[in-house]
């Protein structure tokens, strides 16, 4: 094994000495391998199938752009998701509007922007969206969420469907989903499509998504049988990715026939008439496919713990605060040595939780080496935050031993540009 | 009772329509009298005194300002808040800069602007101080970060003088701390000025800092005999404040005299010839003073649940998923009447843990009524993240009937200034 780390080629020292640390490097083949592998395998001949990227796990111009190279749709939460799918060249007819509590002033700017799918998440949201439509002649596209409550094995926070969850209307409130779809079918704007579901993240588990198409299939039949037609079903995202060798992920081909065989299996059984199928894959896109690069700054030894210090933390990366999330690393200039030195990563924050990895055994290591932590491409940059003014590191894609910048590095300027003097 | 909520004077209503929802909203009087109590109690006939604001919990070039008129110190993490500082005009001589690990771009851009004072957290730091300082002809200020081991009870991320902290070097190393300050005593550049503590943060026990103030004179004094003089003690910060009914902090006039009281009787008892003694109010300064301003959306009832949606959520304030923070509310335009509606608060953000509070019984509300949640002020800004590329609210002053814009709220076109097209 070669000493210094290649990613696409090209050595991690040039990365940093072109870009400096923290950096955010995304492997761009990687990045097209995986949304081919969803394109090329969530296919179905009794269905038609579309697949949604889920952009809240990373949104920059840069990824967006690949997203439409690679023919995707894109889902977007927010006024800041949507307009970053715009400037990327996204189609508006190509991107899905979702979120719990959507403003008036971004369900104004989505339909000023000629968005046309809207995902609905409650009655309330129903009528906000009338109103806003009404003023204009447009015609709008809606997909009712419901929450299957179904709970996934996952972390508390990531898990979405559980009876309580602040998403969607419980599939258990039968009388109020007719409801809201007859006031839906029956507005003249407004073209009723079907269904959404998402039941957590981080998913190992085959059997989650197939009951998901069981109960999804089973409550379309009864929509059905009332006169509701459901034309299409997403089954929202939640795949997981490797973080550490604890993780076994289901593989993507994998995955999409679990899930397609299952919607053909039930359409039989239910004898319904779906007739699209949509999934949400996000963090399976980009997670695998980003790391981080930080400079190793100071060590430390105290009484039970060695700590290496790094010139990011819980600013880049706030999941292993905030979820307790693992990750796997390695001291990315000392690749050729065993990893046997047993350390606490931590960062540069002012803060005894900024802790990236609490125990990991790596390469020996020096002041001024590398370090590479795996796997932070999803909801590494989109959960950055500039906690204790750390500066947002640039992000990169590498592909075929060259390198190019999608975001900058944040600048002092850029730190103090909102302060009014 | 008024049905509108006024801060100092001026409706939430008015500040809403002018700066727009999400908002930070800081009762300026409030910070003053705030940095007052610290100047005005934080005095003592045996010692000379001094008060650094820890600028991480709320930096902006506005809040710095206001710190500079009330002429108290600043303490500052990174290189971020060290150019917030020096860009609101404190002098450099009253700057103190902090952090586990400085980066070397960071040493030297704080040399370079003439920052004087340095806590040197570890060995590997000193040396690289003596580096950095060797390039120029200047001479810098050094006092040392000891961890005392003291636990106090806090959250485990928070709590920062557990015997394994990645903070300073631990109290049972007196010889290695021994060698390092012969080190820098000895070096010609470096005036080494005393120690460093801190024993974690919104800590409610007067106990635990006349423990930190007994085991801090203690060591001196051992330091002392040694012949190593420290005329400089910095016990850090910590000090509680109210989020809720709860909390029953310690008033600042209290804490202030307990700790010199406890400094005095421990120089007398210890014989020792401390002549500074230093305190670093963060949170205590600015959390109470700051509320947030959200316009209610949607909301939603679920089998137990009764969800109020706001227009902001973790991405503003991230505690309550960090740290499970809690936090009082109003609804603010209906202040005459009773709060007997049990709701649980939640963002706008495509997750389920974005709960800003679980339980909580409010007045009745309707879309479009606005909602505050008090003692956002520290942390709250200065953790914000653009997760869901939500976009960073303003920051408003209120004062006498008077708002003034301090942080501009982030714009769709800032959010995508770094993207490369």
């Amino acid at each position: 094994m070669e000493k210094i780390l290649k990613i696409s080629g090209v050595p991690v020292t040039e990365l940093a000495k072109q870009y400096g640390t923290p950096l955010y490097v995304y492997d761009e083949k990687r990045l097209i391998q995986q949304c081919q592998s969803y394109k090329q395998n969530f296919v179905h001949p009794d269905f038609t199938t579309e697949v949604l990227y889920a952009s809240k796990a990373f949104s920059c111009v840069g990824m967006l752009r690949l997203i439409k190279e690679q023919d995707l749709c894109v889902d977007v939460v927010s006024m800041g998701e949507l307009a970053t799918a715009l400037e990327a060249g996204i189609d508006a007819n190509r991107i899905y509007f979702h979120g719990n509590n959507k403003t008036l002033e971004e369900i104004n700017y989505a339909i000023e922007h000629n968005i046309y799918h809207f995902f609905v998440d409650n009655l309330q949201e129903a009528d906000a969206l009338k109103a806003c439509i009404e003023k204009t002649d447009k015609v709008l596209s809606v997909m009712l969420r419901i929450n299957p409550c179904i709970e996934a094995h996952t972390h508390e926070f990531i898990q979405t469907a559980n009876i309580d969850s602040k998403f969607g209307i419980s599939i258990y409130s039968r009388d109020e989903i007719k409801v809201l779809i007859q006031s839906l079918k029956t507005h003249k704007q407004i073209v009723f499509e079907g269904l959404h579901a998402h039941i957590g993240s981080q998913i190992f588990e085959k059997e989650a998504f197939i009951k998901e198409v069981q109960t999804m299939f089973s409550f379309i039949k009864d929509l059905e049988q009332d006169g509701y037609s459901c034309p299409k079903l997403d089954l929202g995202g939640g795949f997981a990715i490797h973080y550490t060798d604890q993780d076994q992920p289901i593989p993507i081909h994998e995955v999409c026939q679990t899930i397609l065989d299952a919607c053909a299996q039930q359409q039989v059984d239910q004898k319904t008439h779906v007739k699209t199928i949509m999934i949400e894959p996000g963090r399976s896109i980009v997670g695998e496919a980003g790391s981080t690069l930080y400079t190793i700054g100071f060590s430390k030894q105290t009484p039970h713990k060695r700590y290496l210090f790094v010139d990011g933390g819980m600013s880049d990366n706030i999941r292993p605060c905030l979820y307790q999330a693992q990750y796997d690393a390695d001291v990315a200039t000392q690749m050729d040595s065993r990893k046997d030195q047993k350390v606490c990563v931590a960062g540069k924050c002012c803060e005894s939780g900024d802790v990236l990895i609490p125990e990991i055994k790596l390469q020996p290591f020096s002041q001024g080496d590398l370090l590479i932590v795996y796997s932070t491409g999803a909801y590494g940059f989109s959960m950055f935050n500039n906690y204790n003014r750390n500066l947002r590191p640039a992000v990169v894609f590498v592909k075929d031993g060259k390198s190019r910048l999608i975001v900058k590095r944040e600048s002092l300027e850029d730190l103090l540009k909102g302060d009014v003097r």
